[in-house]
């Protein structure tokens, strides 16, 4: 769909013996992504009025959402920044980790919209944290009153390259990983990587899992970025302390929000169910869920992309020499390719059927193409996917294993 | 918008110290609203062919979720329809009423999802029930997994012109009415008056306020038909036991739903603030939940209504004598035009303040003019209020009151 596309919309009525009605109409969906630097700096004013449709003035109040950690850590800053431009503020500060992903905690934001009597044309609520905050408080406010905007800063790297730009809201259910949730994006998203500051070494890399994703997928040159500055990325929390590691550091970030916009833009509602950012999350949603709360999304996406790496090695499509490359890099980024919750009997099989559930019947697998490129398959099978689980298993104790030492 | 129209979408950057990414797309939405005379006869197929997006088959299997009253007295019925055309069911059988319209009867639906293994987007839920099932089971489908599919047999009479037409769904929430939902079509909804023969006339009545307050607002001619035959439809329960009622019972459900649709349609999201149909619900939510459990939802509406009509008396907008035709009509449908909830101080003061919060600032309140007709105001006064309340308590006792006792 180009612009310029034209739409049925309007109300048809037809009879046979009795009558039946055709509704049909369009939605237009508009959201921002916004980068800067510093954004609660008093002297920023990107919150202000980089966004025409949620414009933000001296008087006006808002109600502010916020990831527990981040307001020990950061809060009085933020504080004093909407102070400093005049807006009066109500801050629930969230506890929001996997662990408390769910119905109880919506409620909770929707208890303060209650109580802060929130306008829902004119005061969007403002989140504050990472994948889970945002997460939680885009659901909460997508069915407070059938939709209320909201905006959206994220504090993770999860958060400022993937959670923090797309459309999807949503809460873990039972053993279902955001079983529940919308389609609601965030009127704006500012993305500024300061708050990375404050985030350990283990959410970093967490990060840098869905940014691999993406490099393998779609960009040989974010691989090699990667590979140059990944782990001093890490070290340095992407706050550019050189010239170097601040030209990486946006380079990387700025690249991967891009990437990743290109392929959610023509398909916000996932109604064409092969996406190849769905690559990492065929297995991963399982062993995620059944690890928990051992492994961090991105980790077991991570393991997800060893796995299917492996797998796409066994049938030819990525070479040996790529293979070890991949699997090198993620262990210089500090990120697992294996977990035992993978060597448990039918844990794969059940995961794969769960996906296909999911994806309408059919598995859609994204596999890689060598580095920057991929393929989607159809025909994974129980067998393929032991054998690619043993040699992942013989390899993952010794890197670099395959070149000179192919199994 | 017109069809045809083109809109802008696609994903754009732009750049002034640090990038900015708009991301544009169009959502279409289409739905059915098919009539149909006993759609659980075994011979009437409408259910499996009549929606080309959600065909049924013998050998499909579905998940039903059926109000209890419905289950009770017409659950043997449906069940064996499904079997006779070899669809294989699950049925959950729901309590469903005002009092049980919250978060808890919707997981109840999810945990039902979840053990049937719902294939998200070949097998719609099937809701069954009035207008809190078709709601409930609208918002659980709707969050499912970010949205699954479900399709409404609407058994109430608010549901066959109202709550299974449009697209809103919800549950209420502490006392917020409806405060949770979405805007979710189900992809086809099923008319059959059929199911009406065991509702309770307070129930046919209930229904009935609503599409009186599409005659007042919108038609002259329906507001006559029901003047001439509401109260024997209700007896009937449109059933259409002689050929005059069946073409009546024709006539009214068909133009409610139609005149419905029209106004639903340019407006699926409620962008524009200014419904006609928002008519009658102005003062009613408040109504509805401190009467709770005492007034059913179109009986509220009705009071609202019947309030409204006196200040539009009062303002000169409609005359003594359609005034006394439209109180007439109220009680000649065994509908209410008081409650003594009205004269608690402060509640109407309060009901508009929520409104107004929910109509981003302004009263934006539908007022007949005459009958058939409407307008807009947004200058409704305390004083105008406490008025208007005075002449309708002075008149409810003694219907008729006005010409020739004009107060
Ligand atoms: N909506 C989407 O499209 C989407 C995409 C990817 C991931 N997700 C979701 O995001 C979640 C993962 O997000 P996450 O990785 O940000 O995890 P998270 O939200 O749990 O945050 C990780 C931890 O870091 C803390 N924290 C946050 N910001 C901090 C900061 N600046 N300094 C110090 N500590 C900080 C948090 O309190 C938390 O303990 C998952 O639930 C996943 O499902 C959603
Ligand atoms: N989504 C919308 O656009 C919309 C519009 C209008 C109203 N609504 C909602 O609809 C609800 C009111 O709906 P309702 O009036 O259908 O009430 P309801 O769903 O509570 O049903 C009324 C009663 O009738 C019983 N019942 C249902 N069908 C029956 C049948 N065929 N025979 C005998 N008993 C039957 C039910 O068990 C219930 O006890 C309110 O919660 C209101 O908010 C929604």
């Amino acid at each position: 769909m180009r612009s310029g596309a034209s739409f049925r919309h309007g109300l048809s009525q037809s009879h046979d013996t009795h009558a039946i009605w055709t509704v049909e109409a369009v939605k237009q969906v508009k959201y921002h992504v916004i980068a800067t630097r510093d954004l609660f700096d008093p002297s920023n004013t990107r919150l202000l009025d980089a966004c025409p449709e949620a414009p933000l003035a001296p008087g006006d109040r808002r109600l502010l959402v916020i990831d527990s950690n981040v307001a020990r850590l950061q809060g009085n800053r933020i504080e004093s920044y909407f102070r400093h431009h005049g807006v009066e503020t109500t801050m629930l500060s969230l506890r929001a980790d996997e662990a408390v992903k769910g119905w109880d905690t919506v409620t909770t934001v929707v208890d303060a919209m209650n109580a802060f009597g929130i306008d829902r044309r004119r005061e969007p609520v403002i989140a504050i944290g990472g994948g889970v905050l945002t997460d939680v408080v885009g659901f909460a406010a997508s069915v407070y009153r059938r939709g209320t905007p909201y905006i959206r800063i994220p504090t993770t790297l999860i958060g400022l390259v993937d959670a923090g730009v797309g459309v999807k809201t949503g809460v873990n259910y039972g053993r279902g990983k955001n079983r529940l949730g919308t389609y609601a994006p965030a009127t704006a998203t500012y993305i500024d990587r300061t708050f990375l500051r404050t985030l350990d070494e283990r959410h970093l890399a967490n990060g840098l899992a869905e940014i691999l994703k993406l490099a393998l997928i779609k960009s040989a040159e974010l691989f090699g970025l990667l590979e140059s500055y990944g782990p001093r990325l890490i070290a340095d929390r992407f706050q550019g302390s050189t010239g170097d590691l601040d030209a990486a550091a946006v380079a990387v970030t700025d690249e991967a929000i891009h990437l990743m916009l290109e392929e959610l833009q023509p398909n916000l509602w996932e109604s064409c169910l092969e996406r190849c950012v769905d690559y990492g999350h065929t297995f991963s949603p399982t062993l995620e869920m059944e690890a928990l709360p051992t492994l961090l999304h991105g980790e077991a996406v991570c393991i997800d992309m060893a796995l299917t790496t492996v797998i796409a090695h066994l049938r030819g499509d990525v070479g040996a020499a790529d293979t070890d490359r991949i699997l090198d890099l993620m262990t210089a980024l500090g990120l697992p390719v294996w977990t035992d919750v993978l060597a448990r009997p039918g844990i794969l099989d059940g995961a794969l059927a769960d996906t296909v559930r999911h994806r309408d019947g059919h598995q859609r697998l994204p596999l890689p193409l060598g580095i920057g490129r991929h393929r989607f398959v159809d025909d994974v099978t129980p067998a393929e996917l032991s054998r690619a689980l043993g040699v992942l298993g013989s390899i993952q104790a010794r890197p670099s294993a395959l070149v000179g030492g192919r199994p």
